[in-house]
């Protein structure tokens, strides 16, 4: 490579032409990317993955609309593409001007071997950035949750605010809004879908009469669903399932209502209640 | 490179055939892996993975169907396998459109190493994704639960609803939906294989008779499991083991029942009150 | 390559060339390079990023400036800035050094392996750092908190006291000031978006009426709110959720309360001293 | 290598015999591939790493074909081979056809970064497969465990029902059966090798006179065991150790027998039951 | 490259000069490298980061020499530096010896290969070598904390002996000194930021009058501060906040004072006292 | 490289002659690594490393013999061996049947790109394998615990059975026998080096008065020594430190004996009988 | 490469030349690696590096040559400097013989693609090896700790034996020998460095007097301290700091005393039955 033979013009003219192909393709590619980010950006790729996404019980389509379109969002989604399309812009014009220089006779290999060594760091850092993009690809396309559905991320448990590509935004019963990053999330739990199960566990004395206190718990629970008007609430009748659990204090009595989705945690407060005043009207000893 | 002397019109015309080819290849190769996508996503791979999974008790084709192939599974597969099918289209016309350049006389290692340290993020981005396929082509193929199973995932407890190729989906006791990735799946527990026991732990106190408490517990739990109508759930006659703890507050006598599987917390329940009632009835003092 | 034919003159000329280009572009690139890290240091980029956040109660422009543009925020800025110059300027000599080299004949490779071996080690040793860059943008871009803003980080609880691009400041109720690596973050609660719930649970005996209880309760929270001047500050009324566990000591009565961001604390505490005040006097048992 | 001189007719025709060795060697490495897999698949791999697992007790070679050569496993594995066997087709022919492609004058450097992105995913998230199947080889070659043994796997608890390459399958006590993947097995705990001790801890209230009650305990220890007809499952007399551990609740009386593997835990109830009710008869207070 | 024609003279002569100028550059990069090592070794480097460290109360000039100038840790330092001098040196010259071999027509393949999986080796094993000293040189850069602050890093609790580019050194209040390397420094607490906060926590029993409670607190609080003569440590009055907790055991009452840093635990102890005698003065039940 | 001018003869004659070389040499590097393979798992190796392992006190040379060169080990050593040479046979033969044809003017790239997939998930998956080896050679060469020992490995406490190179194997005091791997080794506690020290708690009521208790227990403790012919056992006399700790439940007195490795269990056993006996005789309160 | 022009005779000579050139720099290139690790493994090498370690009290010269001189030790470091020397010698001339077969023209790829496969395993295995010895290296030249200090590992706790570049060798209060490798120590805790702290924490009932009782203390423990002729370890008055803590069982009372390193316990002990007895006589009631 060194001390090659002289240029001829006709070379010359070669490399030009070469040099002034890699700029075009340069500005084309910038191009076409800024306007791939700024179409992404604009929400219209998050909305066309979500147009599959099921009708929920009591989200409007205003809903989504304040969770994906409203008009700070959009201006936050502007800034993110325009700092992103930045990044792009430097990535391939860097790269253009190292091929032109390759193209004028210069050893790359140095200027690719600290590029490498930048670039190793950048990547390992960025990988944590990437696995948060595929995986809110994948939790979207597979409809995990949306907005409004009560979801327990592990990190937080609350009402879903705002599903994103990279997090996901919670808020829970103390009013506290949770940004958590999808690659963070490993399981989701969503009660929300198709129905719930309001779950009470008594605790009873161990030398309580079992079978009459799951008589009495059960006329009791569904006395209470009625009068509470709760009936629309649930899906089926209580179920007394008998002694869940025999330890020291005592014993368990667990008994189950299926619920409509958000309404089960109304009905085992209703429950709850009826329940410990009929056995202490009863005189069931309860374990506390 | 640089400088090479001028082209023959018969060089011209060689590359441009190697142009051409590349093209050529370039649109074959995205048509097949378009097809193959579709293929995949319309659900013909997953059920040629799952026609060897063991018929189990009680699920029958029509809950295989509600699982694998209704309409809004199908459509939503349809969606992950348009989106994969764009990353496709991208990653193979890039590829055929740097070849052509580097046909042309183009150094390209500036463009690879650029396309290196985007690779590299994510490559290692989408190594979870990896494994989560794999864990569950794994999973599927060894048959370690189906569709109605009672299965302890660690992160999740409950009975399986979908079994996925990334994500596992289960409803635990309250109703709530757990999805689980594959790939952070470490150990599976199933309840539903075989057989399964019911195991009673009764906490006694430490100055008990324990012979004479296993033998009213033994005759207890016969006569609980006839009378509660558990003849058919149960695989055998209840095992008394013994004091299987020496602990502070006391001992614990243990019996045990193998029954069918699914049918061990009903088994379980019932024995528990009779075992509790007989040993109370014979006022032995539990340590509670 | 070795053993190569003499160089001809014309050929030592243009290898002087492509030596003097390479000085050219190397004293550029480090100039472009000095006047963006000089530039952004300056903190001229952290404003620019954080234009579109919102607005916040009770957070001035003069605390902005105070958080990002105080004097000696800027003399620290400035000497990151040339810590990173130098840096910098070392990669891009040695760099150009190295291509120089390789213009006059010699075989690289050995100094790139050496180079390489270097760069691992600080490209893995380096990835928390663009890790915690990385982070910091984005969450600056998603606008998850700001300066004021009552946060938990996870590893720190407290008031935000500054948002820098690697760590975030917090400052705890015990006047501890916490510095956060952006990195570490896994996820974000914000009690200081739009609204704030005040929470009350209060332990009963397991023999208590709760319907008695919660109407109580209730009129006591909603009576304290009037009487302690909470008006500004609650957004809705006092809501008795029922009987929200069961377990071992008693039950626990929830009573919620919609308030202003920040002014949670303050509603809660008086709600819970005039709630525990009317139990008192009605001589309902508290489960203490 | 663009712009190269016109090929002569001889070139071509070597370039021809150049692609025809190629498909000949990949059809070749398929067959091969694909018989050894099918070698494998079909058990002959497995029976031949575990010739040399030593005979257990009570496990007989009906129960290493119910473990290893069922038909429904031998079905299995044939799947699980055909899996394999694509993915190893498209590899060799993928292989080949870029092969065929680089022979004909094409460049194949951007063919091989794009398949060294994809390859990058796949081999970090195959990763764990491969550890699974290396951690299998050698357990199974280090003889840890076999069908039968009662083990400690750490996430799971209980008799080994299979042992795979890639997973142990293990059946705890509550009939449940867990699929541990071998890589995450860091340490195995196996009860079944040579011999098993029985430990009975008695708590002891801190003022009993442990000399005497070390002598109660010994000899209802070896009484117990010859009533109980545990003769041929003891290795050695009783051992009294003495007093264990001095906490607050009081002292430990260690006691320890030696015993068949499997038998430790019959013979440590029936000490227990012994020893608590001779010293309850001799008024040894206990701990509890 | 092997059987290339025999060479000229000429190109011996271009050899030699070339390997000459090989070992110019490597004893000259050397000696650079060695300055530089000794240079930052001899502290130059160390005090030049910390010029800018604000002036804190109490620490003089004195302190920061004993810190950073004594003669032992000189000694220390220089040692360090001739380590990693002699490293460089082997690195270097190594480097060049390869670069000889292959002027002189040796294939370096083998050679690099072998240095790789060295390489590899090493610069993972330094991967964490790198990160202490990267996140040793931002915590100075930030200045978070200085010598004699009180600081909480989670590994240690106490205050700052020395801050170092890879180790921090801290005393704890037991006296022992704590070297925490920076790289697994995650979150650093300081408590000796421009004020501080001493917080009292008061419990009180369920059924107290916390309303007559926090009055005589707030008074005693405040009579204890000036009584005790720490009225120049206090920089507001106490501030009672009210009912903080709501729990089996009762309430608790906070009371919290802001103090100049580091007068924290001195007015937190006066005023736990005055406090506690106070409330017992006034008959108010303490929940102990 | 493609469209190369026709081969002569000779070219053709020196193409098969390398091709020969390759085979030669791959045929010797397969015997010569089958032949150290042999060597090694014949059990060579090992005992070469461990013959500077100290002689320790009751571990016969018929011992060491048990451990590493019984009948079936050896067989099983002989299996392992055969596996490994059945890998290095494939790996050298794949490698030279390549070379081959690369000799013959193939372009290896996509051959090398597809082995190098394969490669990076082996070599990811085997690095556990590598680790466990390279951990238990430098064990064993730093001869930290050998068979016999009383050994607390973390994952496992009992007395060594066997130290391999991949795994060690120790039985715990229940007889379980536990295998671990050596990679997963952190820190080795060895209670069988130079000396033991029995440690005994005593816990006191917090108004004993220690001096008197002190001399009670240390005379106490000496007495059984004595009588209990502990003599040979301990290396010194006992030692009483004092209060060692001021909590809740009271204080506690710490005596210690150093003895002979291995008697530290049974020494501590008779002190704390005696010194128990002892204190209740004085009338000192124990903390019970 | 292949069907290269026939070599004349003069380039076979060149080629000769250039493997024994090869065969020369190999086994020079052995000498001088198996000279340095003798060297080194003679021991000449740490003590070198320790040589600037402070004199600590009580640490003879005597005690450094048991620690690092003695001749089993010695002869232990021969052993791994031949393992080592063994590794060393088979890198070397593998690297070699592989130069010389690309010498006579074989194409190295496929040989470089396979080592590159196991050294990537190898590189990856051996991350930890290195991280540990590199770790090693920086504690010893920072001398975080010496033979004779009471540490804090983490992982182990009590007085250093022996400081290895691998692993630090640590012996606890129960005689127990603890090797915990050095890069897996992430803090290290001295309590021998200049002074300690005796500090002791009395529990009081809440409703004691403080003032009253921190009197007492303090005059008990300063008496205490001269009549136990502690006069000499101690490096100041005790400080009685004051109330320490207000949580449900009480107040702690804390006090503390400078004491000369390593007296720290023995001056504890006293003070504490000292301050006890004290409070005792004075009827402050303990929280006991």
């Amino acid at each position: 490579m060194p001390f090659s033979p002289a240029p001829t013009l006709d070379a010359l003219v070669r490399t030009g032409v070469q040099v002034a192909l890699i700029v075009v393709v340069a500005v084309l590619a910038r191009a076409v990317v800024i306007r791939v980010i700024g179409h992404a950006s604009a929400g219209a790729g998050v909305p066309g993955l979500v147009t599959l996404l099921r009708r929920r019980r009591g989200i409007t389509d205003a809903d989504r609309i304040r969770a994906f379109g409203s008009a700070r969002r959009a201006q936050r989604a502007r800034t993110v593409g325009s700092v992103i399309g930045n990044a792009a812009t430097i990535l391939i014009f860097g790269t253009a001007f190292t091929m032109a220089l390759g193209q004028v006779g210069v050893n790359l290999a140095p200027v690719l071997a600290a590029a490498g060594v930048l670039g190793l760091a950048v990547g390992f850092g960025a990988q944590n950035l990437v696995r948060d993009f595929l995986s809110g690809i994948f939790m979207i396309l597979e409809d995990q949750y949306g907005v409004g559905d009560t979801v327990d991320l592990g990190d937080a448990v609350g009402t879903i605010e705002r599903v994103g590509l990279r997090t996901t935004t919670v808020r829970d019963v103390a009013g506290m809004v949770w940004y958590v990053r999808n690659g963070t999330i490993e399981r989701v739990g969503n009660a929300s879908q198709d129905h719930a199960v309001a779950v009470v566990d008594v605790p009873l004395a161990i030398d309580t009469d079992i079978t009459h206190a799951a008589a009495v718990a059960e006329s009791a629970a569904a006395a209470g669903i009625d009068e509470a008007g709760h009936g629309a609430d649930v899906l089926g009748a209580p179920q007394v399932l008998g002694a869940e659990q025999l330890r020291a204090p005592g014993m368990t009595l667990r008994l189950t209502v299926t619920t409509e989705p958000g309404r089960q945690w109304a009905v085992q407060r209703t429950v709850t209640e009826r329940v410990v005043a009929a056995l202490r009207a009863d005189e069931v000893a309860l374990a506390a």
